[in-house]
């Protein structure tokens, strides 16, 4: 491994004091995120203010070493990962709630704040952040904004991307810049908010952003209907999605889903596919809701719908849901886990595509997830220790790509790109579409410092 | 005026048949938008497919002519006028409806297709496209996308940027681009959608969009609050905002306004402000919304509170809001209209400081627009022929910029920057931003030849 110049080791260890680490313990902590890929950085960065980043910024300019933007490694495609090795930076200390703005219907957070942290401080005034990743009690705010996080409630909400008002960011020339702002309505230049969520840290590191808040539901119910099939369950999704009432939750379990959660003990009845809804609002309208929602979910196909309005009711029918991707390693110790996004009318091709591939490759591969999105969980299970099931797990997934865009879908609903799927990006868009990519990272980070290698494969 | 190359003109004629245009009615027919600035092209362009717009941007390219992209003309900001000459792209000629696709809840169009046409062909299908600029049935879809045009509806459904799901683009340098596509959860790559919405045809020209379509409500109803004073109304409009129950419109009139509507004969009562309030659903649910919206509204201040409920009802309460914008020519024939926006918060001192300019500069000021986003629209009205008038509205209008960006606002909600707000970006941004823009239109259009001298102050 190659070291920093010492002038730099010096210089950064002046200007972060305690957080400069360079020892064996913090490399370690910062070498890999949830994929599982692994590499050492050469020195941990924790600046405590945005003047610390502007000048950190500067000097791995100066010298030319990478730095490498980190929230807290929940990520799943190595984005955090140091590969080129150099700087990363985490923005651990970097964790203040600036402000909370109810009446303005925003807060304002710097990146390390956890999500699950904004969540419990919005209560009180009965507002909440809607992008909700199953790790959304450890996963920080730069990190959902970096990699457009989403989760279940962006069917009603929206992902990150949809949900920030304003950006402060500090660009791979060291330089701040300001877009966006506490308002909800913006006609006043380039839309560089959203151009840089979901970036990854190629372009710009946040150091602040204004959130757009959403009052906070007073009732929930559930919905779990089972289908004879997936092609019955898509079409019930695209029913519930034309009807006024969106759901706030509207997930997908294919038949492999089901028979997992049957091995794993749950009591869930044979069927071909199931959809777990869910509605929001108060307690006046809530019922109405639900009415709707029933009555699109119904149709050919239906076998089964059960309502769940209580609280222990409804932890009954989200826990099967819950459960689904621990159960996963009950089959098997490895599993690739991709988020393909395709338009709602093709999830029944995306299915049993899907299973194709199983028999093709004899291996299970369990279809989940956010279908009012179109966006499916492909999870693609093997023994990493079997050279042989391995190599046909690393087959198959091109094929599920291959699958998901020949549906006309894409690549990645809400992990993002990182290295894991970095190579296929050339299969999602065209050579022209790619170099304007290309020509925007160089606009932005001309020196190419920001966590290069990432996102965009290799020119 | 400068005439164009020889050569040029002639590929061009050869390249679009009847789609060239360099006859004077032609060239006057395209000289100015709705902001009167007035500025003739060398000739007009009318493609009927991409290839030809691709074709067109290299030949502008080559030969280092301007290329101002243009939908119907309803801007407001001088943004499709011709001022540094050059050919105008008109899109009329591409207005086709590519497909209507109810089960993704999307719409695949042309830029030339107007905004009412599309409704008009989703209402079968129970879907609408939310942008509602005030011109809706004579504007175009690629002109709403390249201002990011708003409306009241927006307070809900969101502006056109919120309602673009992938775009076809042509560059600057006449390459064909590709981002998103109809599915509404996206990780992968940089978001390019949403940077080319609202960019007036200076980073790329739109030549397909797949739209986001919402289902239509089925009921509607409204709200007419009479407030004390301005304070009172903007207390409702956080009050409003702050609970579950999202109103579809939220409508603020100052003192002035109501006066306005007194004088031109509208049976308004003597109040401080009044707010527009409308909720949709279905009729089950309605009254529900609109009790939560009522109680939302009630507060300090209130003087009255009528509820609208049948179609009749209703169309008197927003007739009173269409009538205001002709209105305010009957007390003087010039008008300048500004959309600024502020945070929800701040519009009572919004409303005072522009009464305090109203009295500095001796000229009505009326005061009304889109509060659930904070974006109202401030008319400085005055005779243009008296040269005093004249210099004082225009002396107040920095004035109220300067304003708006002091209460931690911004210049534009939904009309864009084009010429008529430019020479004021750089007090909305610093430096750094405004160079990062400049960044990204060279990456986008090297040679600087789309819609030359718009958004971005000259460097």
């Amino acid at each position: 491994m190659t070291v920093l110049p010492a002038v730099l080791d010096q210089h950064l260890s002046q200007l972060l004091g305690g957080g400069w680490r360079t020892d064996e313990a913090a490399l370690q902590a910062h070498a890999q995120d949830n994929s599982w890929r692994h590499a050492l950085p050469q020195a941990v960065a924790m600046p405590a203010e945005r003047s610390q980043v502007q000048a950190l910024v500067r000097a791995c300019r100066e010298h030319g070493v990478p730095l490498v933007a980190r929230g807290t490694g929940t990520g799943t495609t190595g984005a955090a990962v140091p590969s080129a090795g150099g700087i990363v930076l985490s923005f651990a200390r970097m964790n203040r709630i600036l402000a909370l703005r109810p009446q303005d219907r925003c807060a304002v957070v710097e990146p390390g704040v956890l999500n699950g942290d904004l969540q419990h401080a919005l209560s009180p005034h009965g507002l909440f952040w809607p992008p909700d990743p199953s790790s959304a009690e450890i996963c920080s705010i730069g990190g959902n904004l970096a990699t457009n996080a989403g989760g279940p409630r962006a069917v009603k909400y929206g992902t990150s991307r949809d949900n920030v008002l304003g950006l402060v960011a500090v660009t791979g020339t060291g330089e701040l810049i300001e877009c966006g702002g506490p308002w909800t309505k913006d006609a006043t230049g380039y839309d560089l908010t959203h151009l840089l969520v979901g970036s990854e840290g190629t372009l710009a590191l946040i150091v602040e952003a204004t959130l757009k808040l959403a009052p906070r539901p007073r009732a929930q119910a559930g919905l779990r209907v089972l289908y004879r099939d997936a092609d019955c369950a898509a079409a019930a999704v695209s029913r519930v999605m034309a009807q006024p009432v969106t759901p706030a939750m509207l997930e997908f379990m294919d038949a492999r889903s089901l028979e997992l959660l049957r091995l794993n003990g749950a009591q869930v009845p044979q069927a071909g596919a199931m959809l777990l809804v869910e509605a929001d609002g108060d307690d006046d309208t809530l019922p109405y809701a639900l009415n709707a929602l029933a009555s699109a979910a119904e149709g050919e196909g239906l076998l089964e719908l059960d309502v769940a309005t209580d609280g222990s009711a409804r932890d009954r029918l989200w826990a099967a849901r819950r459960a689904l991707s621990p159960a996963l390693r009950s089959i098997a110790p490895g599993k690739i886990n991709e988020d393909v996004v395709v338009p709602v009318s093709r999830i029944p091709e995306l299915v049993a595509g899907v299973q194709t591939l199983s028999a093709e490759f004899t291996l299970p591969i369990v279809t989940f997830g956010h279908a009012g999105n179109g966006n499916l969980h492909v999870n693609i299970l093997y023994h990493p220790e079997d050279p042989d099931e391995n190599a046909r797990a690393h087959a198959a997934l091109p094929r599920v790509f291959e699958l998901t865009l020949g549906l006309g879908g894409t690549l990645s609903g809400e992990h993002g790109i990182g290295l894991s799927k970095r190579d296929f990006m050339d299969r999602a868009f065209n050579p022209a579409t790619l170099a304007t990519m290309r020509a925007i990272k160089a606009a932005l980070d001309p020196d190419g410092i920001l966590n290069p290698g990432k996102v965009l494969p290799p020119g």
